[in-house]
């Protein structure tokens, strides 16, 4: 098959370590019998740069012809001290916007290999590690409700309005089940309906979708109190379903525990099979270029790639086992690097996982 | 001197905590020569049981007319088919608004005899433990601003607005700066500029209120940011300041990391000396009426009290001391229990540390 990929470098090493995505890409294609077809486009801090925008009509229009998005990370200092609209991450939320991306898949999974990374102590980790998937709804509350700036009693004042409808509630919590049912079948919802009314709604709605599953259990969960349970109690978690603001913090809360953030990939996901594939962490910006940066976060995002949007269940397998067959033998980029392990860079970590497939 | 403090037992282990609070609070008056006068009033569920809504308005008024409030607890599961205003959460939210209490002081102080409850490995800990402070805006943010429901394209549609003015984040930021200058001398400010409006009107402010506090270090950090950093580095924190929503969640996944989380007081402050002091636990009510309550959280409490609305500095120590000595003796209630140490019941635990005055 061809298949056709928007890819998107971005800021700082965004480009250093989409080059390796894409090396290993062209080997599974090989391999595989499969081609796949790279336009590159600008968004974020490099498109500020190149056109004075963060996420010029050209990149969307890509975007939406291909089969999917890969993109490396935006964003950085550089350009901070730009207004709302003319910010790197406006590429994120206008993607995920334009492409109707609503639901937002972030496993947070241990390597075995990077167990001595976790900042928990080994009881609340136990023997086999962390395993569990935030899903996060990604086009709707807080983050795209009306926002503005006042004149009140109290002096200037700015608000954004958090809302969701039932039908926003109902497809992403389908989702969250649906990927449950191929786990250990326990969603954990996270509101905080004892203050908002949309979380009132939220949990509503959960209920009602949860009867269509009755082998799932479902569990409800203050927000305060999530964040909480994640520390202290990680391995309760198999499913959490939540909106876009509480999504945004839990899910970094909970790749953080695992200690193998440079690892971890996410999707994000609509309608139709095009999706956005991007490793979780940042742009790093300190050691863009320097052939430093850790690839297997944006390799791992692949194989979701290859999974989710075009059905390749093999071939993603065999991106995870070539992934974890490197660290096995003991190779480390710096970020991950422990006594006794072997330090390499970005570009030989990527030859590394080429040559395993 | 003679002071009168409002007492709200609350519900579940509310009453239990709250009778040792007093017993050590009498002993203290009793030793440094203050009458403390109690009257207690009705709020939460049991106000609910008693006369049908959860924050009676001989309440508010009491507490208005008393130099401090005391509260244990309030809500249980009993009281959560009900809907948003008649919820046991309304009196917290209604006595925080009706008494101007818009600075939420939360300490997340590790005590060195609990470090082994510590979620957190050796190594992030250090020798010295944990020690900061969360300052959370109270009566603003998206707890209290406009909220409903609508009919929309998608279904019916529920709303929340996260609102800040100018003068809100003003007098919230001076109060965290000038607890820092008792401190260690750094502001964290924790927001969501790179998405929501209301933040970036925080941040602004933060930036102009600094400038009056020329030896403190400031800091900004996305909330997702903050939530990862409390985990993997949470001594680079001193003071952190952050809004409504973000301190409550970021408030308790402090406090969980400390392993201390029985013990841990807050105080929420407004323009005056009187202030609502409270245990950050919950309500727990599996084993109310039982014993087993933990108290030295509402005791700590009644430390914050002394020290923020009655200025007794002295004192507030000495309850301070008396809790470590008791911890230093070995005795445990059952939440705080390990290996080696003596059992006590809620009591018990009260009694020894009146014993220590
Ligand atoms: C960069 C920012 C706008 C974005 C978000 O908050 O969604 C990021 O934190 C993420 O989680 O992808
Ligand atoms: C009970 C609830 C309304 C309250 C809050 O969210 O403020 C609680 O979680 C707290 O932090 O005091």
């Amino acid at each position: 098959m061809n298949y056709t990929i928007a890819v998107i470098p971005g800021d700082g090493i965004g480009p250093d370590i989409v080059e390796q995505a894409k090396l290993v890409l062209d080997k599974i294609g090989e391999k595989y019998g499969h081609t796949f077809d790279y336009t590159e486009v600008l968004a974020g801090g490099a498109a500020i740069d190149a056109v004075g925008e963060p996420l010029p009509e050209a990149t969307i229009k890509v975007c939406k012809e291909s089969d999917s998005v890969l993109l490396g990370a935006v964003g950085g200092p550089k350009w901070d001290h730009l207004g709302g609209d003319q910010r790197p991450e406006k590429a994120l939320l206008g993607l995920r916007s334009a492409l109707g991306l609503f639901a937002n898949i972030r496993p947070a999974t241990m390597f075995k290999q990077l167990r001595d990374a976790c900042p928990l102590k080994e009881e609340i980790i136990g023997d086999d590690g962390l395993d569990l998937v935030v899903v996060r709804e990604l086009t709707g509350g807080i983050y795209f409700g009306k926002r503005g700036r006042d004149h009140g009693p109290n002096g200037e004042e700015a608000y954004d309005t958090m809302m969701y409808s039932v039908d926003e509630v109902k497809r992403i919590a389908k989702v969250a089940f649906d990927i449950a049912m191929k786990r250990n079948k326990k969603v954990t919802s996270i509101d905080k309906a004892n203050v908002l009314e949309n979380s009132r709604l939220w949990r509503a709605v959960v209920e009602e979708v949860a009867k269509d599953y009755k082998e799932v259990t479902v569990e409800h969960l203050y927000v305060d109190n999530g964040a909480m349970q994640l520390v202290i109690n990680p391995k309760q978690f198999d499913v959490i379903l939540t909106g876009n603001m509480f999504g945004d913090i839990l899910s970094d809360e909970a790749s953080m525990i695992t200690g193998s953030i440079g690892m971890l990939p996410s999707a994000s996901l609509g309608e139709s099979k095009l999706g956005m594939y991007e490793p979780i962490h940042g742009s790093a910006p300190d050691i863009a270029g320097m052939d430093k940066a850790n690839p297997i976060a944006t390799i791992t995002s692949l194989a979701m790639m290859l999974r989710y949007s075009f059905d390749l269940e093999e071939e993603a397998l065999a991106i995870e086992k070539a992934v974890e067959e490197v660290l096995e033998d003991g190779y480390r980029t710096g970020d991950i690097m422990s006594k006794g392990m072997t330090l390499v860079g970005t570009k030989e970590m990527g030859r590394l996982i080429v040559g395993k497939l």
